[in-house]
């Protein structure tokens, strides 16, 4: 725009609704020229033709609304929000209120340093988060005196489905029934149905009391249960131990301030949800599940599982334990195919135990106990039965329950709704006696807090009190004053690499722009304070959310249906794969259970299909990468009576647009198998082409991938599953609706609460917006292979020399020649402040580049340098002026420490070490840690806060 | 707490209201135990009543509601919040409607790694809010095309009144009289009536075009005008520059973008307010004024500048320029009391042109421009005057403006009034088409918008558009992604230390904890979005806020009367002061002319005396730093009959609670003058002694200091002037009001938007939270002093060798015996971690420790440990152990390429320059430049972005 001459430019140029648009994207229109020229197209369609099969390309434009600027959707998100209607909420059954801590709120939830990081597969950027998430194992190890937690799981329901297959795993049983106590909340009984079938199991739902003389391989028990009362099971546990079965417990957190833990009364397993400690209800999720059980499951556990190493200096030093776990998730051997965890939301639950500690935590929950029992009493002095030793659960019994709901919704509360005669209310950290006057009006009682304070006795079973002690480990009991508190959350964010300071190339991971006005509507009380229970019509404005938003990914997609409940990209999958199974059953083809796989797939892919009860074959890949199609074909024809699905990953994970994708298509259709397109990749689709258009019939998505929620350092996710009409009855059903197919989450609308941001990005770039995000997807992905070309070699492209939104870069032929490994590449990467691409996957040996849409040129420049730098340090040990073992990159990352050393004992130079780039000198990232030894903490599991001597030694020595 | 049993615990006792005390107090309960037996004290009233004078003491404690807890404060001020009513605005008058980028909401407004930092006087901690600061520079001056531009003044209305003054101190011209265009904004008119009086300035207000003809020092001229009209002014600008008078010029920088700059025309200095660049109306502010002018000016203009220096290794550095200025106010003589500036509100209208650039800025104001062409056009077509020759502004004339009026407020609207018969429009970034057809609606236009778009012409006359370039540097053309935006953000934050990483122990600055529950509302709509001229009754929540705030603070001081207007510390003394001469005059005595002042005051005393036209006359201090009594009563006797005021600060500057201010007081009293308490130290005060109690008439608060309000990086601040009854009639007016003293801001609130933030606090504390947090701030800096006696020696004591609560740390003694300064103790306390003390203030070779009672003991002991490890550097020095020159203190702070050298060439270890304490290897800091060289900045003066080149030059080096 020039500035000689404002007039004449009409109001709708300069309105620039498109504005987000360049903010979402990297690159400016100079360049993209620029890069074009580059990688030697004359345009970006041109490009996207040279790119893109002809036979899937789409002709038409995504049928969407243009882009519209931040204000603009902001309003119009807020008006939906303000459609919700946030009542006072009692209803319980897993979810309560809670006051998150404002510190916490604004310097984690709200604060990209935290949100934007990624799962910590590279340990030493990631100290910070795991640092959080061990003190969330520790806080979860105590307060259920289990010997053993992780570090969280997507929901309590699918927590427990866990809890069941892991029992089934280690139990010495041979039954394959499982008991499951009808005091356990409806949702996570949903949760266990849809996943016990598939496998075999036949579940016994009942009274717990009758579980002691089944045979069992294992009983799942809520304590307190579903209705408050807190149950004395040690006998039932050792009975049922005494018959080789396991016991697992779903728990409350807070209630186990107060309460004997279950491992302090027979408990193998035990899980629940940590929502109440800071998260908000968020119409169900995310919140961070958890699970805790007995070191010798350890390694059959579910789950990531932080652990304590040490680093090439000898210090401790965190680190994924057990061979970082889901990246291994087995494959074909699989049980779980849990991948995604909810690491945000552990961050900030433990993060709520650090700043109450365990005296503040206790206090908390005295309080709640009090009000129920003040509240119960009132109860009780007018006749009415309201349960006992409850925890903060009355279950109200023997009234009109209609006419008291109708009373309290019109004072805008919401009780729990049970039957005709019963209701349930909940209290919980945000009730005040207040709250308390109002629900002893609901039934005709003039509460005098204060006298019947003195008046009420606790409830808690004498028997059941808990003794033990929690939360001892000084992170516990120093960071209270709001200072401590803020400097404690700065010091582990800035050990950290997120988006906030540098891009994270991993490729399949899509770690692109999270706009902030993306993450703004989230933390609105009006989308963050409904309960998922509450009344359909206080929630019309999430209706209308999930509508669109629905509506938007069909479009995007070319399915017909979507279903948002599955809470990870693995439970988009499973939910695919149901939907497929029970198609197949639907028709009377029951026996339809072979699921084909290319052996490139990502791991989580034959998990799903085990837990589907499918059995999984292999198909090859050919030397381009691409799948074998005659293979395909061979196996189709071989299993044309059995088979259920093939499961295709497009673009393919070697970072290429397969040719032959109409065909495959055809050919699983032709022996009446269906057609599974993992979604991982749709960044590279959105707008270009639509599976659900080119034979495809189900697919997952990552709205946490391609559409912008933020992998808050490793979860939550949203994986939905969409699907043609003709699989549209198969998908998840919601609590209490009709479907074939069960829960695969928790809660109905899975991780309802961070949907805004997906529909925002969606509505902020429009449908011209979204087709060149993914274009520059591809510009910038072949920018820099094209740059790197004469450094690296590509692994694979497809037609043109090109790759699609991402790259392999092969790094076997240096470690041949010189032993200097993918890893050592990758860790060198933090030296120059770069989190490393995807390491070996999908091909050993690897990095696999995906810079996404939303880095700049200077961005993918700086990356670029530091590769070829790399290069250059390379092929210095190849020419020996560099040594094989004491050279930069097996020393990566280097410290401050090791780069000060008084005496430098290494061949190359300290400048070196610290500075390869002279613009370094200007902006430094230093590793918190030296390289993390992972055969020490594989050796020496250790999972919980180190012990401060630890770190004493460190100091001293 | 035991967790044995949770019986019996009344919920009163666990409700907790008093919880944000704990965590607003950094010591607990155990460590305060600690400490009061560390300072030989049995209990903390022990300790106050041998601190506190009894003559002064409060009997009674506050009489003010109790604590209550950070959900229930926040429920508390949502409801005030709700009273206000968020009307669309198109008022103008100097305020317009702006986005603020979320991007720079949440990572700068909301994030206490900008709004917590302190003033840049310590260079090397504060490169990086420097920097955003010299990008408001450069923006500032590009856009005025001027030679050189400040970093910020309080407002337009007082930046015109400084630009007034500096006119008359830079003009030939023997004239003390001064033109004012009726063409300027009111509130600016206001603002130069007032200051103008009492220096003697006579002001001519009136039509400009007459204004050639006058003899007058200067002319201030608004461009465009308070009624939209961009006149062309370049021939009155050579006819009083021909009588050696400077053309003052108020001007708008959107609109700049379009027109020809005043520094293309003539003017000498231009002034205005940034607001629009992205900082929301706030009820009036904060926001940041600026001012430019030409370079041969700069010794003499007001506020602060930052310029480029090199650091100790030859790199470029920014720093404060001119010696810092603001710490020089030239006391006696000077002729500005500018302390505080708007560092936090310039740094975002700063980053507001990073993130959009030239062209975006082109855009928005091309925008906003055809928006008014298009409404002017249809109100045109129906006959109605609208003006000619505006930018954004319409000044509708010829209309029944009541009808109108009252329309527009039915259709929640505000416009500006002016007379019955004519109105104001403004137009601005956030007007929409739907907001055109409605203004249009107002007055019976149906308008088609692209219909009117392509008839209207453009307004601006085509001889004032712009021609020439702005904006060019890199930095504003290269952060337009929000990638790059937020990384540049967080870049620049991570080079410096706020109170998110460290305590700042800033005697006399009060750095406490500004908690996050105090900052939420700030950003609420309802407070952001209300224009300071808004009617009455959309305000009410306001009125209530401010009333109550005003009534805390009458409780806390002991006063009858508060002013919030003022928005510093000094415009509250000068406040102060105009009520005291006023009191004077009223009451026949206007010869009360002298101001007595202790040689220990702040330099802003003088200053602010100086403006109210007094003469300072300077008493004694004795050797133990208190005010010499004797001396004031022979001074006060001398000017017995001319005495106007002492200017007293208590507890001194010197840390110590004088025994003899009561008598002090009677003393003034006696010989007719008044006594004006310095409200900087009030922080010791509260709860404990009230000021309006023992004898003093008037202070001044610093809500920045003791009441919450974050430093921001050097302002906003907001300075209340407080006063007894008979001073109340004398307190400043507001904009329309009556009032015998006329505005000393350009807001009748001042800054309005961030009083919520003492009003949370002092809220949230309650009577008894006050109160324990100036104990625990007396007893902390006791601690301080005690726990570094055998290292350093207290200055300064009071009764029993206690001190309030700062203690001053001599090291004269030290510079004596090894020539290590003060100043090289702060340098070195970086290397720690910390941000040094107030260095050499008020006695030079000293440092003075305020710790606040929001540290911890870990904190303090953290500090404590690195004074010793310093002192024993000294020692190391004395004992010849260390070089006198090449020592860690000389050469501190070491940045990590200065560590990491190849040649290591000092005569101590890296390990002693990088890590002097083990724990550093934990967690440190690094200073991103190191030793700024003063002499070097101060003899080449230069104040814009560095090219990029000098960058490239320093990387290649």
């Amino acid at each position: 725009m020039s500035n000689t001459s404002p007039r004449h430019l009409a109001l709708r140029d300069l309105e620039h609704h498109g504005a987000f648009i360049e903010r979402h994207i990297g690159p400016n229109d100079a360049e993209i020229a620029h890069m074009l020229e580059a990688i030697g197209q004359p345009s970006l369609e041109a490009m996207t033709d040279a790119i893109v099969p002809r036979s899937i390309k789409s002709t038409e434009p995504l049928a969407m609304a243009g882009a519209i600027n931040e204000e603009e959707a902001l309003a119009k998100i807020r008006a939906i929000a303000q459609r919700n209607q946030v009542f006072k909420s009692y209803i319980g059954q897993g979810y309560y209120g809670t006051h998150t801590p404002n510190v916490i709120l604004r310097n984690v939830l709200e604060n990209p340093g935290w949100y934007t990081a990624y799962t910590p597969y590279q340990a030493e950027i990631s100290q910070g988060r795991m640092e959080a998430l061990i003190n969330f194992q520790t806080m979860v190890r105590d307060l259920t005196a289990m010997e053993i937690a992780n570090a969280s799981l997507l929901d309590e329901g699918t927590a427990a489905a866990e809890a069941m297959t892991l029992a089934l795993r280690s139990s010495k049983s041979k039954s394959m029934r499982f008991f499951v106590s009808s005091g356990c909340h409806p949702q996570t009984i949903e949760c266990l149905k849809t996943r016990a079938e598939p496998l075999g199991i036949e579940l016994i739902i009942g009274d717990e009391r009758e579980a002691g003389s089944a045979d069992v391989f294992g009983v799942l028990l809520q304590y307190p249960n579903t209705f408050g009362e807190a149950r004395d099971y040690a006998a039932l546990a050792e009975a049922i131990h005494a018959k080789q079965g396991l016991v697992a417990v779903a728990t409350d957190l807070l209630a186990l301030t107060l309460l004997k833990a279950p491992g302090e009364w027979g408990a193998d397993i035990v899980v629940g949800n940590s929502q109440r400690f800071g998260v908000p209800f968020g119409f169900g999720g995310p919140h961070a599940a958890f699970m805790a059980c007995r070191d010798s499951y350890k390694r059959s556990m579910p789950g990531r599982l932080i652990g304590v190493s040490i680093d090439a200096e000898g210090k401790p030093a965190y680190r994924l334990t057990l061979q970082t776990r889901e990246q291994h998730i087995r494959r074909e051997k699989a049980t779980s195919n849990i991948c995604t965890a909810q690491v945000l939301l552990a961050v900030m639950a433990s993060f709520y135990a650090v700043y109450h500690g365990r005296d503040g935590l206790i206090r908390i929950a005295r309080r709640v106990h009090r009000m129920a029992s003040i509240l119960a009493d009132a109860l009780r002095a007018k006749g009415i039965d309201v349960g006992t030793d409850f925890f903060d659960t009355l279950h109200v019994c023997g009234i009109d329950a209609e006419a008291i709901h109708a009373k309290a919704r019109a004072a805008k509360i919401n009780l729990r709704h049970i039957d005709g005669s019963s209701l349930g209310i909940s209290l919980d950290e945000t009730t005040t006696r207040e709250n308390l006057t109002a629900l002893a009006w609901l039934f005709d009682i003039d509460l005098d807090v204060d006298a019947a304070d003195a008046e009420a006795g606790d409830a808690l079973p004498t028997a059941l009190l808990r003794e033990s002690d929690f939360l001892s480990h000084p992170v516990f009991n120093t960071h209270h004053s709001e200072h401590e508190m803020l400097r404690y959350l700065r010091a582990l964010m800035d050990k950290d690499l997120a988006l906030d300071r540098s891009m994270i190339p991993l490729g399949s991971c899509t770690m692109k722009l999270n706009a902030t006005a993306e993450m703004i509507p989230v933390t609105w009380p009006e989308f963050s304070l409904i309960h998922p229970l509450a009344p359909a019509d206080q929630t019309t404005g999430y209706v209308q959310l999930i509508n669109e938003l629905e509506a938007m990914l069909v479009e995007c997609t070319g399915y017909d249906a979507v279903s948002l409940q599955p809470n990870s990209g693995a439970q988009g999958e499973y939910a695919g794969l149901l939907a497929i199974r029970a198609y197949h059953r639907a028709n009377g083809q029951a026996e339809r259970d072979i699921c084909l796989i290319p052996e490139s797939a990502h791991g989580t892919n034959p998990a799903s299909a085990q837990m589907c009860g499918m059995t999984v074959v292999v198909t090859k890949c050919d030397a381009n990468g691409n799948v074998d199609v005659e293979d395909i074909q061979a196996k189709a024809e071989k299993y044309s009576d059995r088979l259920a699905a093939l499961m295709i990953t497009y673009p393919s994970t070697h970072g290429v647009f397969e040719e032959e994708i109409v065909k495959i298509c055809e050919i699983v259709h032709q022996h009446g198998g269906q057609v599974y397109t993992d979604g991982a990749n749709m960044n590279a689709l959105v707008g270009v082409a639509k599976p659900g258009k080119w034979g495809s019939d189900v697919s997952h998505l990552n709205l946490h991938k391609t559409f912008c929620i933020p992998h808050g350092g490793g979860g939550p996710g949203v994986g939905p599953c969409a699907v043609k009409a003709h699989l549209a009855p198969y998908l998840p059903k919601t609590l209490g609706g009709e479907g074939t197919v069960g829960m695969v989450s928790a809660a109905s609308f899975g991780s309802a609460s961070i949907l805004p941001i997906s529909w925002m990005y969606i509505t902020l770039m429009g449908a011209a917006g979204l087709r060149r995000a993914t274009q520059i997807a591809l510009l910038n992905a072949n920018y820099v292979s094209k740059r790197l070309a004469q450094h690296y070699d590509t692994l694979y492209t497809g037609r043109n020399g090109l790759v699609a939104h991402e790259c392999i870069l092969d790094l076997r032929p240096l470690k041949d020649s010189t032993g200097i490994s993918a890893e050592d590449v990758a860790k060198r990467l933090i030296d120059f402040g770069f989190h490393a691409p995807t390491l070996s996957f999908p091909v050993a040996g690897t990095l696999m580049v995906e810079p996404t849409e939303s880095e700049s040129l200077h961005e993918l420049d700086r990356f670029i340098d530091a590769m070829i730098q790399i290069r250059d340090e390379i092929r210095a040990v190849e020419e020996g002026k560099l040594d094989r073992e004491d050279n930069p990159l097996k020393n990566a990352p280097h410290t401050a420490t090791m780069v000060m050393a008084e005496q430098w004992k290494h061949g190359y130079s300290r400048e070196l070490a610290a500075f390869p780039l002279p613009s370094l000198k200007l902006q430094k990232y230093w590793s918190p840690v030296a390289r993390v030894d992972n055969v020490y903490g594989d050796k020496n599991v250790f999972c919980s806060c180190i012990p401060v001597d630890a770190f004493k030694e460190e100091v001293a020595g």
